[in-house]
C-alpha cells in the first residue's frame, strides 16, 4: 500500500474510471510522481477535489505527525527566529518540525513537492513568496493545507498568511529620525521585488511627505537584506555630495554594513550617522552602538502561521484565506541621536558634509 | 501493520516467546511505548538485538527517509550553520531534516525517543553532549545510527562523533596573541562542564606555559557560549586592577560581549584591548572591528556528520565507533594588534592598567 491512501484501491478505481485514466496514473498522481503529463494530472487532480479525497495524515492515528517548513534562504537569524517559533507549537502539538530550503525565493522545485507527498504533513509553512500554482494544486488536491509566513513578493490573495506590519514599522523608523532633528534620511530598503521592502520604502516616504520633508530619490537604495547589501548600498549614500545624517536600513543585518560603512568613512555612530534596524534580533542589543530597531516579531508570525496550519488541518479555520497581520515596535537604543549635537571628530567626510538643509 | 516492521507477525510472535512476554509486549517496545517495565524492555531489546532486527526505515522503499537532528539550544547562528550542513547533505540523499530541541544539554526527553521510534529515521544527530543509555539501547535496538556533533560534555567512547580541534584552536588563539607581544591574556571559556571549553582553556595554557608565561588564575573565567555571559565574564576581568590587554573569548557570542565591556569601559579595540573570538560565524566579519578568531568548520562537521550516518545506515562504516576530528585555523581581521602600540585616548581605565608587566 505505497499510496497511504484512505480510499483504498476501490475508490481508487473509481477515481480512474471518471478520470478516464488507470489506476497506476491516479496512483502516480497520488504520490507526487512527474511522469504524468500536465492535462492527465490536471483531471485526476480535479476527479480527487470533487470526491473530496483526504489523504491520510502520515501515521493517521496521530502517529509520527509532521509540519513542514521552506525557507529560501537558511543562513541567518532571522530563519532561525521562524523556526523556533514552528518547533514551540509543532512540539507542543506532537508534530515534528522537517525544514528544507528551496534555494530560490520563489519556489522550492518540484523533488520537494513529491517528497512532501510522500511524507503527508499535517502542512507546510513557506517562508517565501508563495507556490507556483501548479504546487498549489497539488497540495489542495491532497488537502495539505500552507500558509506563507512574511509575504515577501506579490502576496496570493487565496492562500493564508501571517506577516507583520511593514509599512507602519517604516513608518515608525523615520519618523523616529525626523523627531530627533534629521532631515537628510536615508533608506537601504530590501530587494525592489520583495513586498516587504516596499511596504517600508512607503512608510518611510510617507513620514517625510506627512513632516513635509522632500523625498530625494538619491537617498533611496535597495539593498539585498545581508550585511553585505547594507555596506555597499550605504557606502554609496555616505559618498554623496550631501550625504544623509541618518539611515533607515531595512534590517538588521543591512544595518551591520551600515555600522562598517560608517566605520569605514570615518563617521561615528551615533554622533556623526544615526542608523535604524529592522527585525530586531537577538544580535541587535551586540552591535557598537547597541542598535535602534523596528521589532518584527518573527517568533510569533512562526507561531501564529503554525498554529493555523494546524487549525485548517482540523477544520477549525475560517473557509477565507486569512491575513494575520502582527504590528511592529520601534525600539530605540543607542544608534540614533539628533544630528550635529556632538562636534565631528575630524573624520574623512564628515568636514565634507553639511548639516541638514 | 502499525509496527512498521519488516519481520511481520510470525517473528515478532517467535521474539515474543523467546523474551517471555506477549507479542504485544514486544509491539509496545517496538514502537517507542512507555508502558513496559525497564526490565521487561531490556529483555525484548536484547533479543531484537540478538537477532540483529532492523526496523523498516520509512517507507522502506526509500519513501520519505528522514535524518533527525537535536540541538539542546535552537537560538544561535552556530546551531543554524549546523543546520545548513545536515540539510545540504541529506537533499542530496532524498531525505528531508527533522529538527527538534531539547532544551538540556544532556538529553531530549522520552516523548522524544518515542516520537523518533516512530518516525523511523535513517539516523539522528545529535548536537549535545550525549544520550543517557537507556535511550541509546532504545535506538540501538532498531538499528537506528546516531552521531555527537561537537561533544559538549564527556565524550561518549562508544558513540560515532564529529568535532573540531578545540585544543589546537585554543592554542593558535592565544599563540597569536603571545606573537603580538601581549603577556596579561585572559580568557572567557565556555562552561565548565562542556569539553570543547575545557580543551580550548588547556590549549591557551599549554601556549602561555610553552612562552615561558606564568598562568594566572584571576585571567581565566567561564561563560555560557553567549553575548550575555561574555559581558559579565570580561567586566570582571576589565575591573582587574592588572587588567589583561587581551581576551580569548571561547566564542563569536561571547567575543561579542566582551566588545560591549570594552566599550563600557571606554576601552578602544584592538588598541587598548585585543580581541579574539571562536566559530567563525558570518557575523564575525561584521563586527566592529572585524573580529579575529579561530574558524571551526561548522558546516562541514554537519556535513561529515550526515554522511556518517548515512554509511552507518548502509552498513558501510567501520564497526568500531570513529571520531572524525577537522582542524580549526585562526582567521585575523582588526580586533587584535600589539599592546600599546596606539597611546591611549583618556579613558576610564587605561590609566589606571599598566601595560604588561
Amino acid at each position: 500500500m505505497g499510496n497511504g491512501d484512505e480510499l483504498g484501491r476501490a475508490t481508487l478505481a473509481d477515481v480512474a474510471r471518471e478520470a478516464e485514466v488507470s489506476v497506476s496514473t491516479v496512483s502516480k498522481v497520488l504520490n507526487g510522481r512527474t511522469d504524468v503529463s500536465a492535462a492527465t494530472r490536471g483531471r485526476v487532480e480535479r476527479v480527487l477535489r470533487a470526491r473530496d479525497y483526504r489523504r491520510a495524515a502520515r501515521g493517521g492515528g496521530g502517529e509520527a505527525p509532521l509540519v513542514e517548513i521552506v525557507f529560501h534562504e537558511l543562513d541567518s537569524l532571522w530563519a532561525m527566529e521562524l523556526l523556533r517559533g514552528v518547533e514551540t507549537v509543532a512540539t507542543a502539538h506532537g508534530a515534528a518540525v522537517v525544514v528544507t530550503h528551496s534555494g530560490s525565493r520563489r519556489a522550492p522545485g518540484p523533488e520537494w513537492i513529491e517528497a512532501v507527498l510522500r511524507r503527508r504533513p499535517l502542512g507546510v509553512l513557506l517562508a517565501l513568496s508563495g507556490l507556483p500554482p501548479g504546487l498549489k494544486r497539488q497540495l489542495r488536491s491532497r488537502s495539505i493545507p500552507f500558509v506563507i509566513i512574511d509575504p515577501a513578493g506579490n502576496p496570493d490573495p487565496d492562500v493564508p498568511s501571517v506577516g507583520s506590519a511593514n509599512w507602519s514599522g517604516g513608518l515608525a523608523a523615520t519618523r523616529h529620525l525626523i523627531e530627533l532633528g534629521h532631515r537628510r534620511i536615508g533608506i537601504v530598503t530590501g530587494p525592489e521585488d520583495t513586498l516587504c521592502a516596499l511596504a517600508r520604502l512607503d512608510g518611510y516616504r510617507s513620514a517625510l511627505a506627512m513632516a513635509g520633508l522632500p523625498v530625494d530619490p538619491d537617498l533611496i537604495a535597495y539593498g539585498d537584506f545581508h550585511a553585505e547589501g547594507g555596506l555597499a548600498r550605504a557606502t554609496g549614500l555616505l559618498e554623496l555630495p550631501d550625504r544623509p545624517t541618518a539611515i533607515f536600513a531595512g534590517s538588521d543585518l543591512q544595518a551591520l554594513g551600515v555600522l562598517e560603512a560608517a566605520r569605514v568613512h570615518g563617521l561615528r555612530v551615533p554622533e556623526d550617522l544615526s542608523v535604524v534596524g529592522y527585525d530586531d534580533l537577538d544580535i541587535a542589543q551586540w552591535t557598537s552602538p547597541a542598535l535602534t530597531t523596528v521589532r518584527q516579531p518573527l517568533r510569533e508570525m512562526a507561531e501564529q502561521a503554525t498554529r493555523l496550519i494546524l487549525a485548517l488541518r482540523a477544520g477549525d479555520a475560517p473557509a477565507t484565506p486569512s491575513r494575520i497581520e502582527l504590528s511592529t515596535t520601534l525600539v530605540v537604543r543607542s544608534s540614533t541621536t539628533a544630528p550635529g549635537l556632538h562636534p565631528a571628530t575630524p573624520s574623512k567626510l564628515s568636514a565634507a558634509a553639511p548639516l541638514p538643509r
